[in-house]
Order: structure tokens, then sequence, then C-alpha cells
């Protein structure tokens, strides 16, 4: 499975290679400074080879930003075989709160914390990010879900709720581990492991 | 108290009104597209009065950002006379996690979420958000403090690892509300009054 950390470290075609050299731009030299030259200077093919594929820079970054959505969600674990949904939750917590980011992973979750910042301004970055909460959302209710049907989690807790809830700390994580201090972390996980233990794990 | 609502509509004195003037600019123009010339614009002194005080933008921005979070600090409840530690927590929760936001709060939301991402390659900004992070923290960390003295919440939490997920889960829900959808924030706040109700309130 693909991981954040390998991001496009060997690019399988001429959309890839681009999508990696907007990638590092992007790393070097964050959004407000970012320019085709800049991405073309990464990239080994021509410059007039962008501009046949795509109107512009905003039409390449949200290609971007869409290809690397969904790398970043095709490497999550959600659909690893796990028997025991509490098991699985907690391990899909454990990648995507981690206590510290590697250099490569903090690299990528500045990169989408940029981009989502100019969601602020711009429907088309906000649409890639609403569809993205909603991918997020959906695999932790449905795992809360299995949990309910199999008597590990309380029948009375509305998974869609607990899942909104689980999305939003993982937003506010990352962006937090790339804005302010990853000291957070550890202290976040603590209080949802009290929540699952108290509130989600059903009474027997 | 103030309130975002009213963010600089009547200026103090000169820095307010270039704060204000500041402001206007990055909501309508957005942080990448800012300039001198535009702050200028919204500014009824000379251009040449802000370089007599700025050296240029990235100064006067970074003034406007602590000006900034300390407004939005100060119009925080948490100063506020209670004698009753849960209800005094639940109603900050009201304040920071609103289920919507009203247009001038959301276009101040909007001009934090854009400064933030600048803190992804810029240490300053880092610096002030991870301050603004604490001064967070330790306010929500008093009121469960309280609560333990009183023996209303439980003794066996721990008030800083309860108060720092509180502040990732204001930092996500604000950071949605801009770049994302706000239909988060009910679920969001009946999944923490679940845990207020079913782990931080003692059993009596």
């Amino acid at each position: 499975m693909a991981e954040p950390e390998a991001f496009l470290a060997e690019p399988g075609d001429t959309r890839e290679e681009l999508m990696g050299a907007t990638y590092r731009a992007l790393c070097a030299h964050g959004y407000a400074d970012l320019t085709v030259d800049r991405i073309a200077a990464e990239f080994s093919k021509s410059k007039s080879l962008i501009y046949h594929h795509y109107d512009g820079k905003d039409d390449l970054l949200l290609d971007f930003l869409e290809f690397s959505l969904k790398h970043f969600e095709a490497g999550l674990p959600f659909e690893e075989a796990a028997t025991d949904p509490d098991d699985h939750l907690r391990r899909v917590l454990d990648h995507v709160l981690a206590t510290s980011l590697p250099e490569e992973r903090r690299e990528f979750a500045a990169a989408m914390v940029e981009l989502r910042a100019q969601a602020a301004h711009d429907d088309r970055y906000r649409d890639a990010f609403a569809t993205h909460d909603r991918f997020f959302r959906d695999r932790f209710a449905a795992i809360i879900e299995a949990g309910q049907a199999d008597g590990v989690y309380a029948s009375d807790v509305d998974p869609e709720a607990v899942a909104t809830t689980l999305v939003t700390l993982v937003n506010g994580s990352m962006n937090r581990h790339v804005t302010g201090d990853g000291e957070h972390a550890a202290a976040v996980r603590e209080t949802i492991d009290d929540y699952l233990d108290d509130v989600l794990v059903a009474e027997t």
C-alpha cells in the first residue's frame, strides 16, 4: 500500500512525474511563492508540456490536490481485513493521529494544510476537501457501525457523530503538527481512548 | 467585551485603523494576493505612513496577527464569573464551537486560517499560533481543575490532556467551517457532551 513517506518517489508516467515536481516545488517554496517556472524546474520534461496539459498554475494545482488526496486516502488502513472493529478503529487512529511525524510526512501534511487554506477563497478547493472529509467520515462510521453490529460498541451512540468528531480531530491535529507544536498528539489520543473505553465500548 | 462580529469597526487610533485596513484587504483578496498597495487602498492615511511604522508586508502582517489573536482571546468568555465550572466549560464551548458562523465571524476565521497556514514555512507565525494554543489550553485546563476541586469532575482525568483535545477540536472545527462544510459542528458538540457527561463528570 502506498505510504506518504514514499510520495511519488517512483513516478509511473508523465502525469505522476509532474505531480512529483509540483509536490517538491510546493514543499520547497510554499503556496504563496509557487510558480509554473518553479514547478518546471523540478520537472525533467519541458515547461511547454505542462501548458499542453493544463491551463496554468491553478488548473495544475487542483489536479495535484485531487491526486494527492486520493493517494493519501489509498494509504489509510481502512480496508485492511479486521475481525475486531475496536482494534481496527484504534489502528486507524494510530496511523492518522501519529504522535510524531517523520519529515516526509510532515512535508506532505504542510503541503495539504497550505492547499486547504486556499479553500477560504476558492470553492473548487473547498469542494475537494469537503469530499475528502466525507470519505474519512464514512469509513470511520462504517467501523463504528460494524462494532455496534458485533455488540462491541454501545448501540445508543450515533456513528456519524462520532466519526465526524474524529475527522475534526484528525484535521486539527494535522494542522497543529504543521502550524503549532506536535506535543498535542499524545494528549488527544489519551482523551479519545478514554472516550472509546468509557462511552463507545458497550458495558458487558 | 469585544466580539469578532465588530472586529475593528471603530478603530481607536492609527494602529487600530491600519489593523482594520489590513483585515479588510485580507478578507477581500486572500493572503496570496495581498499587497501593501491593497492594504493602503483600505487605509485613510498615506501609504508612506505604513512604511514609517513597518519594514514591509511581512512585518505588518505579523503585527496584525498578534493584534488579532489578542483581540480574539479577549472576546472569549473565559474570564466570566462562573460559580459552576461545568456550566462555564459548556458556555465557552457554545462560543468556540458555534454550529453556524455569522458572515463576519466566518471572515475573521478565514483570515486566521490563511495566516495560520503561513506557519508551515515561517517560524514567526508558528510561534504566535503555538502561544495562542497554549493560552487556550491553559484556560480550558483551569476550568477543568476548578471542576475537580469542586468534586464535579472526576479526579482521575488529566486536565491538560482534555484541554489539549478541546483546543485541537476547536482548531479543526474552525478550519472545517472555513475550508469544508459547517455541518460537522453539531455532531462534534454532541460527542463532546457525551464525553463530558460520561467521562468527565464525576459519578455521584
